[in-house]
């Protein structure tokens, strides 16, 4: 395997113990999140879109298994040959995979056994890190920043797969139950106009980033303005009062479509109780916050709600290049919040932002050798980018030039809506 | 609720003691059942068919809770009010239900918290059954016998799913891994001649039975013959060898839709390793054994081998006539071995035997008054009937009267094929 | 192919030259059911059980074709070998056959060319009427008979399936258009006390009848009372109106499945249009008769409406018995109304009566040899028997003992609701 | 209604006369391309996307009835009020429509129903184009140019979906039985090297183009190859036999699981016979041309095609450019022969080509005001764009800037493969 990055990361990971100990706090973090959960719960799955927790476990740890042990161990055996068709996502260079719908159905290995396979193979994670031979510290040590990062997006899976599971128990069964601040003011929406022209985006340092944010590329972008904060529910509740969810004038022809075929009448989680709307979250069932920021839109539902505003969705690139401007901060999952607040802002955390770009190839895009070719590229189709992160994102797992993208009807990962409009 | 039965059992349910003593036999022994399971096989539904041990364990609590409890304690407070909603199977009577297809789900109440449902659910059973007053002690050991066929039904679907469930691991997982003796020599096919004219079947004792098992009637028969034993593995595989899943002549024309449509080509749980036809059993994988009767056929698969070997399926008053004959022993579950062995007889126990009669309401049928009354007879469409008990049915569960009944494609459940023949 | 009826029909087919007329009559009549039809009218096919009436001439065409001229004519070259693939309804006996659910899709051959299909094979037949050996007469004119009694199912079919296509068009367009008389007074409900005992039925004849309907056995039957009339439109109107789609109580479990499943608050073609039920009948939309009996229920309906009324549905053994002690007189087809009408007795004609009987086979039933073999034993499960024949059954060809039959979800035939019940 | 476009088209439809000529003209070719059916293939719908040809016939006239009568006749009352249900497409300003898969179904009204009411409606358009007042020409002008668009759009897809009725016939009938000139040498593949830089791109001149096409914008490319044909049968053969369809690395993610499911192993109407790769045609079945460009490919399979040849689909933006240096000619509809054949360039007619652009609204898109809004703007979702035309288009349909778009899974329009690459 050979990997297109020629120079490694010299930010944050500039030496093996740099690397080590971001190996344990990263792959301790995934059990901390999984600390809450009952026996029950990490067997899970609501659908097949969601991933029981005891898999999501074991198969980041398939992932350093495959991708770092078998290829710089010489004479590798595998830690129980079966796991690879049991814990393999989707890469086909690797053979045959358990159907994802049926993830839900693997009893066993146990959840123990699945801690235990993570432990034996942080050991020999450890020792691989410790003691590989420099001549292959830069490749080995992309893989391992790689599978990193890999697994922090399981991480918020984790958050994503483990509401959607819960919220599916009809006694709806809250993930944590500690108390946490409640911040009920919304602030005033305000419009920031920007410049167009030729600009540039996409990733270009020496550093880590996926390879679907490369090549840096020039791209034409007209005279527009950003809405100052994310939608709020106060305001998604008028349009649904507006007759939202019943005038096919403001909707997209698939999203007018999928909203019949599945009876959608409001977000993922929102629930009336008693003429009072109610959202569903990992702390469980509550009053919704009128200054809180939408959650668990659709595509569809962000683009018909802007439509009926009389705005539209930001380009992937009109964000961009303002993330670029601004400091990386934000109500990401460090903060141990893991819904989002009112406030101002919000381009960083909060809720991803649902753009107005597909999920495409920047020009001249290259996937990554081998069977990591697989990670990214393979998607660039029928789906919609998202950027900034949400609450339940990691902080140092994201970048300005990051591309999230999902399916225009998926609404279980935490999105909610910017707006933005031509001049 | 008033109970058509006019007098209660007299034979084994004589005296409170021995209903009680009986209660605790039964209920310990659905916990033995599970007693090999990980926490995540508690969890798991393969298919809409099958349930989660966990929840069966609930369910039947909730039965005794629902009709013994909240009829004959004044003033009864649920246990948890949610559990009607999560663990009533079908009863329309108590109102809204969770989706059956939608069990596998529920991660909770956890394990932990169902067994201590049924901890303090049998403390009320317990304390009920010494001090309810003798006027209302027929109705309400009745309704307690009931309860106690019912989670002896489940102990049955209990071993039906884990069985199902592990196998649609790809490990195929063992549920037991004790050592079993494999008796490996089938006793010769023999032919039975038997009278016809005009017989009386169904239920008439004073004793327990269920209400789909009455009233006692005549039917006319004419003369014909049974086979001495179940339908071999090697004679199914003869079957198959000549073609019999690719012949639709041999088909009923739903039958041969069925299999086409899910590429049936053997029955339930055979799988073909290098050459050699194995069996999933509740044992682990194995080798087929030939001189064992065949397990896991649908009504098509059986009617389809039936036409083959130019015979026919018996039909319920022909086996119900034989079984009246015959003492009342075979391979139940109490034997310990939960996989069918070859011998001969096999009239009671070793499998269900699939009958060529739709399970139909017997002439002036009468369902039970109240909740219970949705028992049996609003299934008298679309199902057929099997008779006799497997190595999974324990032994004072059964009746020769006894009505079992699937759906004509329902394999999971352990039926094999006796043969018939009209003179 | 060998046929096991050994007598030929006596009766009204006891001549060739009465066989001839017969085979024109009946050939002419189809034609003339089709007259009313619009080009494309022929053409459609509105769900998968109906076919296009240009599909169903082609058939009994080919039924003809594959029957007799290809097994009597030396040397037999097809009209057209493409139209055993097309024309083949089911008999898995000649090979592949055109999807079911497909038919409506074959604009080729046009209508032009299938009634050219039709007056080429008519010619053959009815050379071979006139010309064929006395030798092989008795088998031959077997099977013309049961050519004409296939098209003449197919005629019911046509009516069944012309009204369901026309149906489907929001238009509602009329297949007839002539004025017809209107009967609007019910007679009154009357019960008849019926003995029981041990009773024959079955058919014994030497006459034509269906290989379902042999052997002659006996059965044994409990006293009961059948109503002397069919349940009419106001009486199911006073169930709908009671609740009887809302009340899970009253349904069978499959049948509650299917009507919630399928959204079904009444029965086929009824709608309500300013507070006041109309039925779509074969004269286009009409304000609903509550005189005339209740058309186009299922199984499911007809067995919950029974239940709601206290009663059961008959067994076919209660209504053969019936039958048989009455003239073959009643509303068929040869009267020129297509609709049932109000009035008493009904047990000929009018519509279908559901039974409380499956389709099974009669003890010792073995099927024709042969192709013909298919005709009907392999649909002998899941489905329900019918008894009486309707206001589109042609009046020679039904029999005290013909056996119809549905599955119990089926409403497109003229199906309706006798009522019986137990002393 | 206000229409956004201010000056009408001055080139082709400068005087009444002009576009009464046009009318005459587009009109009439509908009626000719559908002489050649029977009246039973102006009824069928083969799929949900397809229609009936007599329902194109229909659909096309309401336009004009609805967008261009009702708004210019004073108190218009309808020809028939049921029409608009029957015959709107998807525009919900107008209220309910008939379910698009069900279009199959209306046999009424009939085929000579629906000439009436083109011939109805095309002497009150005729009357108003001749009488309508100068003052309202401008926008009446306009619509009556989008109506004859629209109804050229409808006259590709009826070749489009004659051919897919068709070919669902086993028979395999042939549209046309005309002999045609067959090319049977491929031009040689050779590579275009092309400027990047920023340019413009959409249509901006005063004649009519729909709103999709606007505004003119700027657009940045870098430099690239575009290829000098088509990608041909024989390559595209090679590309099958290389394992093409077996392997998945080539594929989105997508297309792989698309191809899976519904079974793909070639292009739609490629049929091998002994041996040889047959291809259904508008004019019947006939051996593939090695040298014609590959039709009736998805955009999965031209994607995957690019990928397994080392290169990539074209940018809309790419081809755009090309196509606005080249005059406007090629091999379309008016050359009479309706299926693509072996040459050079190819760039107009031939097929459509497949781009690597989603079909997006560009920057500052307006759709039309009013009901025509509907006509693009809510598609841009999901699909992606097809640039040039194709032999089934006519010429005058067609610009530089004319963006065709289809969803990735769709392959019944005719579209081939042109390959690019970067630099």
């Amino acid at each position: 395997m050979s990997v297109i990055l020629q120079k490694f990361p010299a930010s944050r990971l500039n030496s093996r113990q740099e690397l080590i100990s971001c190996y344990q706090r990263i792959r301790n973090t995934s059990a901390a999140i999984c600390a809450p959960l009952s026996l029950g719960d990490y067997q899970i799955q609501s659908i097949a879109e969601t991933s029981p927790p005891k898999w999501h476990l074991a198969h980041v740890t398939w992932f350093f298994e495959t991708f770092l042990l078998e290829d710089f161990l010489p004479n590798y055996r595998p830690f129980n040959p079966d796991y690879s068709y049991l814990f393999n996502s989707y890469y086909q260079t690797f053979g045959g995979m358990h159907p994802r719908a049926k993830r839900g159905l693997l009893s066993r290995p146990t959840v123990e056994q699945v801690y235990h396979y993570r432990t034996e193979m942080d050991k020999r994670m450890l020792d691989l890190l410790s003691g590989i031979d420099e001549s292959q510290w830069q490749k080995f040590a992309f893989l391992v920043t790689l599978g990193l990062h890999h697994e922090q997006q399981h991480q918020e899976l984790l958050y994503m797969d483990i509401k959607h599971n819960l919220w599916s128990n009809p006694l709806r069964p809250a993930y944590l139950d500690r108390p946490r601040q409640l911040i009920e003011i919304s602030s005033e929406l305000q419009w920031e106009q920007r410049q167009g022209g030729l600009v540039t985006i996409g990733f270009d340092a020496d550093t880590f980033a996926f390879d679907n944010e490369r090549p840096r590329h020039k791209v034409w972008l007209e005279p527009h303005r950003l809405s100052s904060r994310l939608v709020t529910n106060a305001e998604y509740q008028h349009f649904i009062e507006d007759g939202g969810y019943e005038r096919p004038e403001l909707w997209l022809s698939d999203g007018w479509c999928h909203i019949r075929n599945h009876q959608w009448t409001s977000p993922l989680y929102w629930e009336k109780h008693e003429d009072q709307w109610h959202e569903f979250t990992l702390y469980g069932l509550e009053a919704l916050n009128p200054a809180a920021p939408v959650a668990h839109v659709s595509y569809y539902e962000a683009d018909a709600f802007a439509h009926w505003a009389g705005k539209r969705l930001p380009l992937e690139a009109e964000l961009e290049r303002k993330l670029l401007e601004m400091p990386l901060k934000g109500h990401f999952s460090d903060s141990g919040v893991f819904h989002p607040q009112a406030g101002e802002g919000q381009f960083y955390g909060s809720l991803w932002e649902w753009t107005a770009s597909p999920y495409l190839a920047y020009p001249g895009f290259k996937p990554w050798h081998g069977g990591v070719g697989e990670y990214n590229g393979k998607f660039m189709c029928n789906q919609w980018i998202l950027r900034g992160g949400s609450c339940i994102t990691p902080l140092d797992h994201i970048r300005p030039t990051y591309r999230n993208f999902f399916y225009p009807h998926d609404r279980w990962q935490f999105a909610g809506i910017r707006l933005a409009e031509d001049l």
